[in-house]
């Protein structure tokens, strides 16, 4: 262990010590280290998305070590590109850290990501990113995909009489975050640690994105603040309903809240057309149905449509 | 003027209120509003960047106005991409914001951006983007190109021979910031409105990117960190000395330090082979030499490699 900090030690040297942490990835063509990076687009278009995350509101360091921050950073923004039926293909990663942080930290946030990205998405690089100090740490990650010749699947594909189907889990997440609000890490861990693990890093099942793409597809997310927000998103981008049934939910274990309404877990939540191969692992969970546009039904009843706002919702403070 | 907060107004309402004011892009193949967006790619590679400004160390809410946020936000990725060869075609926005930041103040930073964009990368469009509450102010840009069949011009392709060019200003941001902390904005603009302006809400010379490699550049960056630092990294990495020459420093005007080691100008500083044709508005400043790598010079005495470390130096705390 070393105790040198950001500060003492440098940007460029920092960053001599975390880039090769990092993978290079199958189509990185310039990595890491001039203006910006070059990689490569085999399909002719390019998957894009960013999510920031906040010490705060998103994360608090002592819940999460930075290993286990630096999956989650990853994870959230690979399973948006697999959400449209993407390969990941390369991300970048802009940190704010106070200057007192140690290099030490940076350094295992840096094997987290590799370790989440070996993991779920095996081949994607890591091209660029961003160096800053602020007063809480922030972790800004934009991750690319490649469509591979497929069309990209967005949220208003979904018809009626298709399947409703989950891959990953769903609630585990948000009940380790109340488990970690009520008693912190060490008693969260001790009473469910699998639910605290799947919140503070997340696995997601990345590869499903393109096998289900694959399968037909007509609409698929990443299901980021609960199964009955994002089923809503899909049903009123698609026009339709989205019927669940309940005793598929509860297939998932834990609190039926939970499982409807707790988020972060980024399983992806898809509608096949009726007669595609379910493909293994995932599980049908409901069928799209004509109606109201944007309603969810559990068992024939209408639920609330509710979910994470970033700006109306309540942050867990540390 | 509305007293709407992004936490009275919510997520999806502020992002449909600030998305219509967002440019679209000529390659925008799948705008916001999905897990990830869709750019073309005719190029077959993508170039990609990626910047944090922090509220503090980056920029002040009493200096800066919402709009001229945008616009600096945005060029100063936009020039990355504009230093590798490319024209920049696609931006993801992710913002941090207070809770009770007034919508209003969204939508300026989003017309800042757009104005910003329309000015100096015509065609290019915001795809995507990220709205999260934090403590202080959090601007994460990625910024996307194509390098349309060049070769990205990296820093590490000077030779001996090479003349040195710059597009674009230098020293005028940084003459700003010093009069701003002296000053305050009001009597900083009194006294140099170029300067403050160009602090502010730097304009950068984005197409002369394209203009260079087309003429052969051999390298080329963007001048975020002063002159002095960002001439020894190509000159580090070519493995070359850069000899800069006074008398041509001196038509920037200003004082001498502010132009050797001002930052924030984001001009482009490039290397050209010495029968190149130096595009019109483009400024001879030196020539490339054999010697000790990453040596500068002006006029034949090395000058200290001093510039922005954003994990050493002093914030301008507000």
């Amino acid at each position: 262990m070393s105790a040198q900090t950001v500060q003492t030690l440098g940007e460029r040297a920092t960053l001599a010590r975390i880039i090769p942490l990092l993978p290079v990835g199958a189509a990185t063509e310039l990595g890491p280290g001039d203006d910006a990076a070059v990689l490569g687009t085999p399909d002719g278009r390019v998957v894009i998305t960013t999510d920031t995350m906040f010490e705060g509101a998103d994360f608090r360091l002592d819940w999460s070590t930075w290993c286990e921050l630096g999956a989650k950073a990853v994870v959230t923004n690979l399973s948006d590109v697999a959400a449209m039926g993407a390969t990941p293909t390369g991300l970048v990663i802009a940190l704010g850290v106070p200057a007192t942080t140690p290099v030490d930290a940076l350094e295992d946030f840096a094997r987290g990501a590799s370790d989440a990205i070996a993991r779920c998405a095996p081949g994607c690089g890591v091209v660029g990113g961003d160096l800053s100090t602020s007063p809480e740490v922030t972790i800004a990650v934009t991750a690319l995909g490649d469509l591979g010749g497929r069309a990209p699947v967005t949220r208003a594909g979904a018809r009626p009489g298709d399947v409703v189907v989950v891959a990953g889990s769903l609630g585990r997440s948000g009940a380790g975050l109340r488990l970690l609000l009520a008693h912190g890490r060490a008693e969260a861990e001790r009473v469910a640690p699998t639910d605290v693990a799947q919140h503070v890093a997340p696995c997601s099942p990345i590869a499903a994105g393109t096998v289900l793409a694959d399968r037909g597809a007509t609409a698929m997310l990443d299901v980021s603040d609960g199964l009955a927000l994002d089923a809503s998103r899909i049903a009123r981008a698609s026009g339709v309903q989205v019927a669940l049934h309940g005793a598929a939910l509860d297939g998932f274990g834990g609190d039926r809240d939970d499982v409807l309404f707790g988020g972060e877990d980024h399983a992806l939540l898809a509608t096949l057309p009726a007669d595609a191969v379910v493909p293994e692992g995932v599980v049908v969970i409901g069928d799209v149905r004509d109606g109201t546009p944007g309603v969810v039904t559990v068992d024939g009843t209408a639920i609330p449509e509710r979910g994470w706002d970033p700006y109306r919702d309540a942050t867990p403070a540390s």
